[in-house]
């Protein structure tokens, strides 16, 4: 380690200028900070740049503490050299990567004519300012995870040197194979949870909730992942609960380590996993963790965005790519010893443009193995095409509002909500579908706000109707937030017709279960199923058609009589069918030698697996939960 | 635990008649033991057989270490009572078991008419007697083994004790699954190693060296099988070092628990693992551990004869059963919860009578799993019937002593070689071979005795030949034991034909490295392969006819040039041929419902397991090193 730093200061001296004065040279988490004097001097990034590819590795740089103003005083400096038509909403401070972060509604205003202003500032208050428009909608998660992350920065820091210290940890170990233990997720939906094992390093990729039977946790007993503490590191795919809901148990079980994840996916994780705690406590079921341990995962986390490659073990490099599922959903792609091996992770993708995201990526730059969803991997899952969807949708719609009916359509809070959202908006503002009232109840309304606060997760063209022709669908007026039970009593008891999009997508818990329960029996109503129903849940029973379905009511059961319409519109979902599936193979740039199916119910990920087989002869396995594959 | 013994107190009052008075129940290992103050009131053995039915666990009944003469005054109160006829040669003392061992070349007279000389003996010293014939060659390393199992009593009773206490633990888990990681051993031959695992449970079946390569260890490094002190128990197939030469290192590295062999394969265990540091010691190499291990090891061996079955973790019973691969070689079948699931290891097994065994077993109880050998298993592994196997031999050798030269053949100590004296001595008996000194070199004699020792391992045909017509091939005076380099000397330089068979069986170090370094230039000399070689050892180079080989020579290499007749005589193998490995699948009578192929090179392993899917639609997989497979 002191060996391998001293390497690295000889190199930062050969790049740097000489009048250039480096402090000292220290890494935190998987970043080499090095810290300046005269951090002014580098404003040429392209120094940075180069030595950072020199060096493979992230790098910071980060004004000596002495040589940057108080916070305090930094913002009043920014105030009085902004131009006031800039409209600052908000000034904070981020110690760890030594950047003030300002949020306008005229970010141009901010950095000036070829980015005068910008250096204006930086040279006045030492932090490097990153500009950033200010979000249509406020997010009350995001202000509280900064909050906090600010209140606990002393600790992180701590976090961070230690997580870099075991990263760039001396490797002694002359094997080389690569093995993935399947520890849930596999031939089911639910609890996704795998563990890629080098002869170096450990490392656990996704640690969900079941969605059928909460009570049920992935296989984190067995010996693969024992003792905890001993991984190096979690990374999280995206933020839906089976797939990082128990994030925070790892840390009641003794890790300490990092968790790896792109910015929208730590704010949506924090939401979701909330929304969990405070659903279970409605229900008055006992929940696997408490709000602390949130918090604790939390100072754990380290964000990457999409194309960054990070050292995250003394083998093995990160990098995410877009996955096209949900805001800030990734494609883990793990690159393994010097060359030796590439193995992805899926996650949850969507291999076709959505009305929010681009289609899955493709272009990696080698991949041998691939372990990837198969949620609709059967023969027949084929899903009908976006446009026939929408169209469907807004006849189901149509045909309920004029007869006098309400429309329920249970989500997740976080992606086919805002999908369906913009297509109603669009529908409403080209007068295809009646103007009414679109309540939002559950988490959807704040998940809609970390959408706004991230428009570079979003695709180009959501992106232009936003920023270029004003159009937010996400701020429409008729969008009405639902945020307490005497505002529900109201939505439901109003006899007037109107759509409801409550959560959660299955009906498993949430708001959407009052709504059901009262609007089931009026055969005016209908529901609309735009999301996968997992097998055992309450959603898959309706969904078959069952006339009358068993209902948690106060801890006991009730039976809930089904007279509303019920319709399934296939086509809105955040997961690729069957032919996007085989499709992604196909348009793979690198092909893998080895393929995995997972998450899907276990005839969809056999029958994918055969088909991989067949069409491209490439090696594919349907593992099963508590099995290891060995890829190398 | 505690609650365990109450029930089972409860159990015993209730079976034993009242006149018995009992002292104290103990678990020790395994097994349970009742002390008794008067045992001989328990001479109706129904009684203890019934109870052990019952409560489904071994029994022993011990006297109260009171009522126990002690053994200097019971050896001469035996010597008293047994005729002279008998000819008793040794008797010993067994304390775990509370039994007095009597050895004699009469066992019929020690018993006495339908017992009446062992009751008398019972009732005098205490201790129960058990009666077996006198060993016609006698085994010193036998005698070494109770010697020093007697020497440390006291810590074995502490060590048989904690392990009894570890099986009959409190169960605590709820859920059943089982798998199976394979740690050495698959798709290849050498360092076999498989983990058996329950939610409760961890067992190493095998740990073996890998004969091409000395310096590589099964993946005992993995996480599967840390901390080694957290396993439940090794189980061993059969006593070649590659299923169980590296058990000892298992107890540097902190394993405290239980192994579980065969009598035969303990003592034959302990002959090759002592034979194998001194072949390493005299080439130089360093060995991966000391003889005081290997002691270590034999002191925590619980020996179990065929179809005995045992628990052996609070949800696992372990049963041997027969392999006809080498003396005491056992398939080792598990009975996993109370019914949930039955998986079997065949180890290394020969499904054909040879004139040693009879073929392996196929009569389970139950079996859904098996984890089979596939050292034979492509499709063109078919050798030839015993009978032309054994005429070739012969004409091979008849040749080769005509022609004035001496004709080598390499084996393993233990299997071939006995199996190839049997068929000289007999073919000498009868003329069809002409009569010449067979030189045994390495540790065949020593083996050879300890087949004697245990004539209830061989198969009825030669029991009958040794026991009812006289006839013990083992002990033909055309047999010469070479036991030092100056005998090995003459053996060499000795001008006149003579058959010479050496350990070891692959060439890979071993006295036969002597012979064949001297012999392989002359071109009237024959070195004949019985057996097989694996991939990298010097065995399979000369048998694919290499011409010049390199030869290792005190610590430098040299190089052989090979001027001698190389000839391969197929059909003796212990192993299975592929007919007989798809046959045996035909012939178990509980059909499996998955196969894994392991114990070959990858080619054999994944062909065998394509073909049996073929022809009989069972599940199949050749898993490779560090795999782990879901059984159920």
């Amino acid at each position: 380690m002191t060996k391998y730093l001293d390497e690295i200061r000889e190199k930062v001296k050969e790049y740097l200028p000489p009048k250039v004065r480096v402090k000292s040279i220290e890494f935190e988490g998987p970043q080499l900070v090095i810290y300046v004097e005269n951090p002014q001097e580098l404003a040429e990034v392209d120094i940075v740049k180069k030595l950072a590819k020199d060096l493979r590795k992230r790098i910071i740089i980060r004004a000596d503490p002495k040589s940057l103003k108080p916070p305090e005083k930094a913002r009043q400096i920014i105030m009085q050299i902004v131009p006031e038509d800039a409209r600052i909403s908000n000034i904070f401070f981020d110690e760890e990567n030594g950047e003030v972060i300002i949020e306008a509604e005229k970010p141009g205003v901010v950095i000036g004519k070829q980015g005068s202003t910008f250096r204006e500032i930086m040279r006045a208050v030492g932090w490097s300012p990153r500009v950033v428009r200010t979000p249509p909608i406020k997010s009350k998660i995001i202000d509280n995870i900064r909050n906090y992350l600010l209140s606990v920065r002393e600790e992180r820091s701590e976090i961070l040197k230690r997580i870099g210290e075991r990263i760039h940890r001396t490797s002694l170990i002359d094997e080389k194979w690569v093995r993935v233990t399947f520890l849930g997720g596999s031939r089911e939906v639910g609890r996704s949870c795998y563990l890629l094992q080098t002869p170096e390093s450990r490392i656990l990729i996704d640690c969900g909730v079941n969605v059928s039977n909460l009570s049920s946790t992935p296989y984190l007993y067995v010996p693969e992942v024992q003792p905890l503490d001993a991984l190096d590191a979690v990374v999280i795919t995206h933020a839906h609960l089976d797939h990082c809901g128990l994030v925070p148990l790892l840390y009641k079980f003794g890790y300490r380590g990092p968790i790896y994840l792109t910015p929208p996916t730590r704010d949506l994780m924090v939401l979701l996993q909330l929304d969990f705690l405070e659903v279970a406590g409605r229900e008055g079921t006992n929940p696997p963790y408490s709000s602390n341990l949130i918090r604790e995962a939390l100072k754990h986390t380290i964000t990457l965005d999409y194309g960054v490659v990070t050292d995250i073990s003394p083998d093995v490099r990160l990098t995410f790519y877009n996955a096209g599922h949900i805001l800030g959903s990734a494609i883990a792609h793990f690159h393994i010893g010097e060359g030796h091996y590439n193995i992805a992770f899926t996650g949850d993708f969507k291999f076709e443009k959505t009305r929010l995201f681009d289609r899955a990526a493709t272009n990696f730059p080698r991949l041998e193995a691939l372990v990837m969803e198969a949620t609709y991997g059967g023969p027949n899952d084929f899903q009908p095409s976006r446009k026939e969807a929408e169209e469907r949708l807004i006849e189901v719609i149509n045909r309920t509002l004029d007869r006098g009916g309400k429309v329920l359509i249970p989500t997740f809070a976080v992606g086919r909500s805002q999908e369906v959202m913009i297509v109603l908006e669009e529908a409403m503002r080209e007068k295809r579908l009646r103007e009414t009232y679109v309540y939002l109840d559950g988490m959807i309304y704040e998940a809609t706000a970390i959408h706004t606060a991230y428009p570079e997760y979003l695709n180009a063209q959501l992106r232009d109707l936003i920023f270029y022709h004003g159009i937010n669908p996400f701020i429409s007026e008729n969008f009405v937030r639902v945020d307490s039970s005497s505002k529900r009593e109201e939505v439901i008891s109003d006899p007037s017709p109107s759509i409801i999009i409550a959560t959660s997508g299955m009906l498993n818990g949430g708001p959407v279960m009052e709504y059901f329960r009262h609007l089931a029996e009026d055969e005016r109503n209908t529901i609309v199923f735009v999301g996968y129903q997992a097998e055992g849940t309450l959603g898959r029973k309706i969904q078959k058609g069952w006339k009358e379905v068993p209902f948690p009511v106060d801890g006991r059961r009730e039976v809930v009589e089904v007279k509303m319409e019920v319709e399934t519109v296939d086509g809105f979902s955040g997961h690729s069918d069957r032919k996007q599936l085989m499709n992604y193979i196909r348009y793979l740039n690198s092909k893998p030698e080895k393929v995995a199916t997972v998450h899907g119910d276990e005839s969809k990920c056999i029958d994918l697996a055969s088909s991989i087989y067949k069409t491209y002869r490439i090696e594919t396995r349907a593992p099963m939960n508590l099995e290891t594959i060995r890829f190398v």
